[in-house]
Order: C-alpha cells, then sequence, then structure tokens
C-alpha cells in the first residue's frame, strides 16, 4: 500500500467512525485517497467546505503516525506483512448494527507481529458482571488454550475478558486485547496495569487512532473486530442484553466457530449462552480441550471421550452382573434364593457364582452366598 | 387379547427378565401363550424337564391376578383401552446393554387410566447424587408441565426423580413412576409414602410382577419403559455414568424428543447432560416453557423470545446514541467538545443535544452539556 493511502486512511480513521459500513465500503471500493479527496472538496449548498471537509483540513495524518511512533504504536494497514487477511471477511459480511466493513488499518502496541499471533488464536469474551464461576471457566479455557500455542483474543473488559487475558498471560502465552478507545489509554483505567502485561508479551489493538475515547457504538464496532481476527469465539457468560451477543453474532456472520459455555440455567449471566445454544446452533464447550478441538483442523487435537471410571465388574459378563447384583450385601442367602432373585435358572445360577467366587466377587460359607468384602452386622449393636 | 394370552403374558412376565429381547421378539412373534407352551414342554438331553419347564409349571399366574387385584394392581396388555400403543416403537428398534422390546405387559397401580396420562407426557430424569440446583431446577420444570396438563413420568429414585415426581404432585398434576420392581414394593424404601401420593393421583408402574426385587438390569429395563411411555425425556443432571444417560439413549432410539438441562462446566453430575447435548443432538432446554414447547403439536406452546429489559434510550436514532454517548456525566462540556468525542459533524451534533434534552436525556448549562439525572460532584467530598 502506498505511503498515500496509508496517511488517507490514518486521517479517516481519526474523522470517521469505525466501522461506518458507508465508509469501508467506500474505501474498500475506491481507496482511502479518491475517498479523501472527495470529502476534502465537499460544499454545502452556499459554497462553504462543510464541517467534514474542514475537519479534515484540520487533520495532520503525518504528525499523528510520528506521535504514535515515538509511543510505541504503529499503524497497520492492508497489504502490511503484519495484516491479518482474514479480516476481509468483514467486506462480504452484511452491516449489523449499523456497523460493518472491514477495518481501515488498525493501531498496534506491543511487541509480536500481528497477523503471526492471530494465525491460531481464539476470542473468548462475556458478561462484565461475571460470576466467579463465569472467570473460573474463562481463565482456565483461556491458560488451557494458551498453553497449546493458540492466542487468546478479548476485550479488556471487567469480568470475562479480564479472566481470559489474565488465563493466558498466567499460562505466558500471547494475549491480544482490541480496544474500543485508543491504544494508548486505558479503558476501563483499572486495567491499565494489564493493558501493559498484555503489550508486553502480545498486542493491544484498535480501530480508533491514539487519544479517541470509547462510546458505546465503539464498543460493538470493536466487537466485530475481535470476532473476525479469531478462528472462533467462545462465549463465557452473557446476559441476555451483553456486548458478548453482539461478538457472537459476527462470529457467525464471518463464518467462524461459535461456542457457548454453559451454566446454570438459574443463572442470568448464563442465559444469553444458553440462548446461543438454543438458537444460533453454537457449540457447546466445558473446557479448553473441547475448544482446540473445533478451532485446530480436523483431527489434530480430537480428544479421548469422556468416560467415567472403569470399574472391576465391567469385565464381567451379563449373566454374572445379575447374579452378582442378586447376591446380598451380608446376610448370606443359598443359591436357589439368589436364582430366583435374579430370575435366572439354577444351574446358571451356580456356575456363575462360582465364577463370581474365583473373581473374588462374592463368598461362600454354610448359610450360602454373600458379596465379598462384606461383614456381618454386630450382633449387638443398633439395626443396620 | 383373550384370557389365556394375559394369562401367559402374566406367567412370563414373572418366568423371565424384563425386555429380555430373545423373549420379547418371540412373544411379539409368536405369541405368549404358544411361547409357554414350547417352554413347558423343554427338556434337556436326558429328557428331563429343564429348570425353565419347571419353573413355569411351578408358576399360578391366575392367581397372580387375583392377588394383584385384591391389592388393587391390574395388569394391562396390549389391545387393553388403557395400553399405550407407542410402547410398539420399542419392538422396532435394536437391543441396547442387553435389553429391548416392548414389555409383555405393564403391572400398573393407581386410578389413573394409562394410555390417557400418557398421551400428553415427559419424563424428567437424572441423578440419583443430584445436587439442590439440579432438584430445584427438575421440580420446577415438572410443576410447570404438570400445571399445563402434561404428565411427569419418572423413576421414583432419590435426586432428580424424586424433585419431579414432587413437583408434579405439587402442581396438583399427574404423574407416573415407572419401578423396577413389583409395584406393591417400594424402592426405595424412604419413598414408601411418595409412591402412594403417586398411586393417589397418578399411576405406579413396573414390568415385574408383584413381590419382584429391584437389580441392576431391572433399571436399565425399567428406563426404556420410562423414555418410550413420554413423548420426550428431560436429562437434568447425570454423571458420565449415570442411567439418566441409558435412558436418553433410549428416548434418541424411539425417537421421542431428548431435552438435557445445562448445569455448570464444574459440577460432574451435569458432564453426562453436557456429553448429550455435544454428542447426542440433545435440545438444550432451560425451563418448563422450553420443554412444552419441544413435546407439544407446533405452534401449540411457542414462546416469546426472550428479551432483555426495553430501555428508553432503545427508541433513539443511532446518531442521536451517539451523541448521548459522547456527553459527558458529570461535568458539563460545550457541543464542539462532545462532536469530537462522538466523531460527527458540529451541525448533526448540535441538532443531537437538542434532541436529547426534549426527550429529557441531556440537560444544557452555561458550562456546556452534561447528562440528566446526574449531579454536580460536591467540591468538599472525596474524588469520585
Amino acid at each position: 500500500m502506498s505511503d498515500d493511502e496509508r496517511l488517507a486512511r490514518v486521517a479517516l480513521s481519526r474523522l470517521g467512525e469505525p466501522g461506518d459500513p458507508r465508509l469501508t465500503a467506500l474505501v474498500a471500493e475506491l481507496g482511502a485517497v479518491a475517498v479523501c479527496d472527495y470529502l476534502r472538496e465537499e460544499r454545502d449548498a452556499t459554497g462553504v467546505a462543510t464541517d467534514v471537509a474542514a475537519r479534515l483540513h484540520g487533520l495532520d495524518p503525518a504528525g499523528d503516525l510520528e506521535r504514535a511512533h515515538r509511543e510505541g504504536i504503529r499503524f497497520v494497514v492492508p497489504g502490511d506483512a503484519e495484516w491479518p487477511t482474514r479480516l476481509a471477511d468483514l467486506d462480504r459480511c452484511p452491516p449489523l448494527n449499523g456497523r460493518g466493513g472491514a477495518p481501515l488499518g488498525l493501531w498496534v502496541r506491543g511487541g509480536a507481529r500481528l497477523a503471526e499471533v492471530v494465525d491460531r488464536s481464539v476470542a473468548v469474551v462475556g458478561s462484565r458482571s461475571a460470576t466467579t464461576y463465569g472467570t473460573g471457566v474463562a481463565g482456565e479455557i483461556a491458560a488451557h488454550v494458551a498453553t497449546a500455542g493458540v492466542t487468546v483474543v478479548s476485550g479488556a473488559a471487567f469480568g470475562i475478558d479480564q479472566a481470559a487475558h489474565r488465563g493466558a498471560l498466567a499460562a505466558r502465552g500471547p494475549t491480544i486485547a482490541v480496544l474500543a478507545c485508543g491504544v494508548d489509554r486505558a479503558y476501563p483505567a483499572a486495567h491499565r496495569d494489564l493493558l501493559a502485561y498484555v503489550a508486553e508479551t502480545g498486542l493491544v489493538v484498535s480501530e480508533l487512532a491514539p487519544g479517541c475515547a470509547p462510546t458505546k457504538l465503539r464498543f460493538l464496532s470493536r466487537n466485530r473486530v475481535i470476532a473476525a481476527l479469531s478462528l472462533g469465539t467462545v462465549v463465557v457468560e452473557a446476559a441476555i442484553r451483553s456486548g458478548a451477543l453482539n461478538t457472537a453474532h459476527w462470529a457467525s456472520l464471518t463464518n467462524r466457530v461459535l461456542m457457548g459455555v454453559p451454566g446454570p440455567v438459574t443463572s442470568a449471566p448464563s442465559e444469553g449462552v444458553h440462548e446461543l445454544l438454543r438458537t444460533r446452533d453454537a457449540a457447546l464447550v466445558t473446557r479448553g480441550g473441547d475448544v482446540l478441538e473445533l478451532v485446530s483442523p480436523s483431527g489434530s487435537f480430537t480428544q479421548l471421550p469422556v468416560r467415567g471410571e472403569v470399574r472391576p465388574t465391567d469385565r464381567l459378563s451379563e449373566t454374572d452382573r445379575q447374579v452378582l447384583d442378586a447376591v446380598p450385601v451380608r446376610l448370606p442367602a443359598p443359591a436357589g434364593s439368589v436364582a430366583r432373585t435374579a430370575g435366572l435358572a439354577d444351574p446358571t445360577v451356580r456356575a456363575a457364582l462360582e465364577r463370581l467366587r474365583d473373581g473374588g466377587f462374592v463368598v461362600a460359607g454354610p448359610a450360602g452366598w454373600r458379596l465379598a468384602g462384606s461383614t456381618l452386622p454386630d450382633p449387638g449393636g443398633p439395626a443396620p
């Protein structure tokens, strides 16, 4: 991409709202230079330069880049080695809540290379008002996938986002915070240190130019970047109006893997996730391994099916198990009585009892058969 | 069905194991009279009557029926008005864990008519070692569907089963307990009163003749009856080796609706349910309404989609919302500053601010605009 185009994108990233679908569509079609030229000449009915034109004239994109550079911030645009090409999927999606299109560029802070770290990445998002259950599970999942070298993408918010970043950091894995404000700002302010840690080992990323403040609309815009950067999105807890459901919607629109962690049906922060699982074909995940399996090439992370403990009786034949079930726990019973309880023929039961005795499952005494490992009750003690 | 056939089925119900697929298949093909005749003549290589033949000769089916009648127990067979015809689906399923086929007959205790009460019915099953979460949800769901006139079918076990029956009883709805022992027995013994209540308003049902004891195999056999009697099965909590998963499997085999209630992924009793939701296409349900919708004719129980609260700002245009987001909470800011934060043109913002003031969202003062309903901080108080 030419320097002019890069500068024009810097200017537009400050002038317009991120993810304004009219702007992203125009830039995708004509390029940022042409769009800037057009806007710069815009005049109202009386021939006076419009407000937009005036603001565009007042911008200093080259200075912006220089000041950003001094703060360790770079502006990555399509065509750069670091640009994640999968963001182009956003140009093929319809707008959602008035936002859409690929970002004009991304402001990036941190030592990692963006395209490299998102190559294998998963978004872990959810409610700010999360429960300890939710933050616990989010942290576990993030740590698990980070240990496997998968980057955890999230939004640095309170609750699930914070737990996801922390889980990845604790596992010394890469993590990316995508903000709805300039990457030089800490939002929420309480996460200043968290964002500094994220920038050290991973990246802090935003569509918004340095200095820009977060707004609700910018969060909606940011959510589409979180979803599109990642191979899949895991929603851990999300109440019915949670922004995480917006991220989930973007994951579906961009054909990413959408995953949800269930929780108690009595817990409001799990309601939105259950809706995703019911109505959006989100995949139910319960642990990091499930997530890895879903975002990895087929077969490379297949897990063994979950099995309960193997019990000694598992290897018994059906008949032997049936007879064993009919043997009393404590008070011995004759073989005929066992046969009646089991509903099996006498000779069958007698043969089975001998096999079970050889296997150590039952013991025989003068009064008949009882389970091994059980003792007669103390005749002087209380009734069992 | 002839009296002979009924008596032959009584005899076989005492002689064989319930759900023995060899027996159920033979009876389905030849009828119980022919099977009894064949077994009665069976002799071993030396010409001596086999054990089975001897036991068959010792039975007294007519006496069995009479004794049962005196205890308020009847034996319902195919062809009876009370016989639920949908049980025939079991004859079209492959065996599972060595059990299969339609019951030869059902021993029934209670005043309700079996076919009538199962016409609209749902099984609610789960772990004996349930959590208070699980029993709470099971009880809620059972009460909700029972209030709508849907019969709750379960197994009278501790935990989820008990909660399901109680929920239905509390809602004065019909409920059916399907036992793995004779309907004259209370298993578990602690549920003697519960079973008595169930029989008063609903039914206690079993394949096993009065007096028979429960065994593990009989529980497996019983589970297929629970699943096949109902239009659908809801699994509330089930550890990986829970018998409720066997019931779930039978629900799938008989093409009933299989439903699962999710829970915390950290809770072992929810693990089995999550596996069902992941691998068996069980439908995720979170409340009684979900269950009613799934087991009712299309459209008759459709619920409104879950929505969050409606907020006053919901009806604002996108631009107005964008401007509102940029208005400071406490310290007033001039319109130009709001415009810069919002990233919108000045005239747009000024017009929006006036609309927002008229709507009561913002207030204007000499120093500019701030959100309505917020007050200036007390200058003498601590910093906010």
